[in-house]
């Protein structure tokens, strides 16, 4: 460490952030790992693997992809659910792209982040281009998973209000934090690499919607992975990208909370904070899908007796879901009024609810337009109160405490499992969704973790 | 056009600024530009190959190929200056990379872009995809410049002021929109290839002085050329990606100035405002190397007798290039304190005073060293004020009131030729740089562009 006598610690932190950084980076090891830790990592790689796999047929992973096969790229590594290969960084791209399109990724509630997807994209097809032990993959997915967490914790809120989409602009430093700690950067290098990722961080929330939200995905998994590779040759940028007047954190924050990003680093783990999503849509409208369900199904609800649903809820479902009249999926997943319709008249919010032919039928169409949202900033983000009239003047309340899926009643890890399994189901055989659970569950014994990439592919056959 | 009877056109402007830019970069047509701005684009699009070419070898651009060349990339597009091939997204970004590294390109003196590099880089590739006229090609250029213009005019200086570097963050913009043209999408398409331009928009002033500067440029070309493939792929973004409250214009500016992106748009040419450097460094600090070689000349000056230069100047000198001990060729070129040292010694500031060999040199660490600057928000960008005070007492001014290379007193045609020769020699035969120059100066009868990225690398035997 630097001599700063007359320096306090918080002050030696803003002064230099990205470097303090870059040596916790360097200096962590797989040993340093707590078992809960592990576990926790387990299952955010097998839920992350499951989502990649269950969207990727989706039209933008499909677009996606048609886009890059004009390059040409050499098939360095696996696409998961697909059996076409590109190079790697595209690999990291398209991978990221099917991780979020469902919108069924998971959350650190503290900062809206969905961290899997992005890290697991960049680092997974480094693994198709050297050896890399499964103790050595899955503790730099724990760290990259980390580092994107603690540098959004320095600048949420204000950032995300902003119109920062969070994912995106703090996620690329994990992916590049993760490759770096793969590609056994120094000091001086993983420093390089963060101000590189520093350097593209991007999305915009207005992308919400559409097929550039999941974009951001697959462009922090490649640029963080970019990140690390350029660095590994040598090539340099600031070493204060974090805490310099002009670096990130001032310029995409705003009185940013420096100390976050180090404080209790290798003690404290965000992962362990982390949750999932048991409907594939935004996550801050999932108390109001489960309070419709409960009031649907206890009262034998059909949606022709409904005179009016109010929701209310905490203020952010209407700004990040306030989707009225969704006419795709990528908007009916962003729509709290669809979703509290389909809750009321297919009491379940499956990704088949969400589909195109469901969004524009004619019931679900109408029933929609009778949903009022009430925000109240009383009201918890995993709180709601769901209030259904009946046209013959009966009224029924639910009030949603804490959704399933939230950290205070989070997803167990056989429902996670359960969860992979339904995710996977026609597009794994079974005996490959099944060794592929077996694998990430004791992934720090595997030898080379290339093996998770191949299982993750269909067979030629299916 | 939209039937808005009751809005004024600045509100409409103001409402759906993405679509109607993309509306008039769909209506253009090479018909449309003007005999002066024909011209103005050949020397911008020489000028650019011609720094591109000169900086081929540089480390930033080295270690770029070197990590690209890990994804093994088909051989799709060239690179200039050099002999190996990439694909085309990796050709504009190792392209732009070129462009930037010499500190030498074109300056639009209203926003601080160069944007010649962005534009080009990103369009060449294309012309060795698909036969692209001359005309096609230099009026998809034209209208790139004028995008990226436009899009810093709405957002300048505020943005630039809050640490993003302008040429990257709006060049992206341009880029995508000469892409859009040249891969002929329709409207929706455009507005699309916008909207993902905004959204990967990235790039930090605080990288200034290391190889992440030059990467700024590599990537917005990239960028933009690859958000026009997705676009063309039907690949969506959000519709109103600059003008909404969360759009780019917004989140990335403060108060835009929204009308600067569409007003006479096609009546105005933001590329007839261009200006060329005459000294491969920071623009902001030729005056003071202007004025210190011209008071070292005239007065045949030894650094021997200097006591102190005394620069007086604008204040963004000291906040862009006050750089005080640069130990590098890209922190010399940001540090006005070299320049001035150089200017004095060698009366001259080509890029042999801006190798390390020379940064490192005894003589001029003490010289800089002597250098003071005092800054006068009322003296121009283009201006300064020198005084060298000698040891012996004498003390002599010089006042540079435009510095050559300014608006005010702009290169000539032929001085950009004279340029154009200075950077290639040596690395292009010299038939086949005179070659480059004729087809760039009659570029719109040119049949096939891809004759230019063939002229533009070096013959196998030098």
């Amino acid at each position: 460490m630097k001599t700063t006598a007359r320096r306090g610690p918080t002050e030696e932190i803003s002064l230099e952030a990205t470097k303090i950084l870059a040596r916790l980076i360097v200096a962590s090891t797989p040993e340093d790992m707590p078992q809960d830790v592990l576990r926790a990592a387990h299952s955010c790689v097998l839920h992350w693997m499951g989502c990649s796999i269950a969207g990727s047929s989706e039209p933008s992973v499909e677009i996606a992809l048609a886009a890059v096969s004009e390059l040409r790229t050499s098939p360095q590594a696996s696409l998961l659910g697909r059996s076409e290969r590109v190079d790697m960084l595209n690999a990291a791209f398209i991978n990221g792209v099917s991780a979020d399109v469902l919108s069924f990724s998971d959350t650190h509630p503290a900062t809206l982040i969905h961290a899997g997807g992005v890290i697991g994209s960049a680092i997974l097809p480094l693994a198709q281009q050297r050896p890399i032990s499964g103790a050595q993959w899955l503790h730099a997915f724990v760290l990259g998973f980390e580092v994107a967490c603690r540098i959004g914790l320095a600048i949420y809120p204000w950032h995300y209000q902003r119109g920062w989409h969070i994912t995106g602009t703090a996620g690329v430093f994990g992916a590049a934090a993760a490759a770096a700690k793969l590609l056994g950067l120094d000091e001086q290098k993983t420093t390089w690499a963060l101000g590189l990722a520093a350097t593209q961080s991007a999305g915009l929330r207005q992308m919400f919607g559409s097929m550039s939200k999941n974009l951001h995905i697959g462009r922090a998994a490649q640029n963080g992975l970019f990140s690390a590779l350029l660095a590994s040759k040598g090539f340099t940028s600031s070493e204060q990208s974090l805490e310099a007047p002009r670096g990130y954190l001032n310029v995409l924050g705003n009185t940013p909370n420096i100390d976050a990003i180090t404080a209790d680093f290798g003690r404290r783990f965000e992962i362990l904070k982390n949750t999932y999503k048991p409907y594939p849509c935004g996550v801050v409208m999932h108390p109001a899908i489960e309070g419709c369900i409960a009031v649907a199904t206890s009262q034998d609800i059909s949606a022709r007796e409904v005179a009016r649903i109010v929701l209310s809820s905490n203020p952010l479902v209407l700004e990040l879901t306030g989707k009225k009249r969704p006419t795709t999926m990528l908007e009916a997943k962003l729509s709290v009024y669809h979703a509290a319709a389909i809750a009321v008249i297919c009491r379940r919010a499956s990704q088949y609810e969400f589909e195109p032919a469901i969004v524009l039928r004619p019931d679900v169409m109408h029933l929609r337009d009778r949903v009022v949202v009430a925000c109240d900033a009383s009201i918890r983000e995993d709180e709601s109160r769901v209030q259904i009239d009946l046209i013959d003047g009966r009224c029924y309340e639910h009030h949603v405490r804490h959704v399933a899926g939230s950290a205070a009643r989070p997803m167990s890890e056989v429902e996670i499992e359960q969860k992979f399994r339904g995710l996977v189901q026609g597009r794994l055989a079974q005996h490959k969704a099944e060794a592929l659970i077996s694998a990430i569950l004791a992934l720090e014994k595997l030898d080379d973790v290339a093996v998770l990439a191949e299982l993750a592919t269909p067979d030629p056959s299916s």
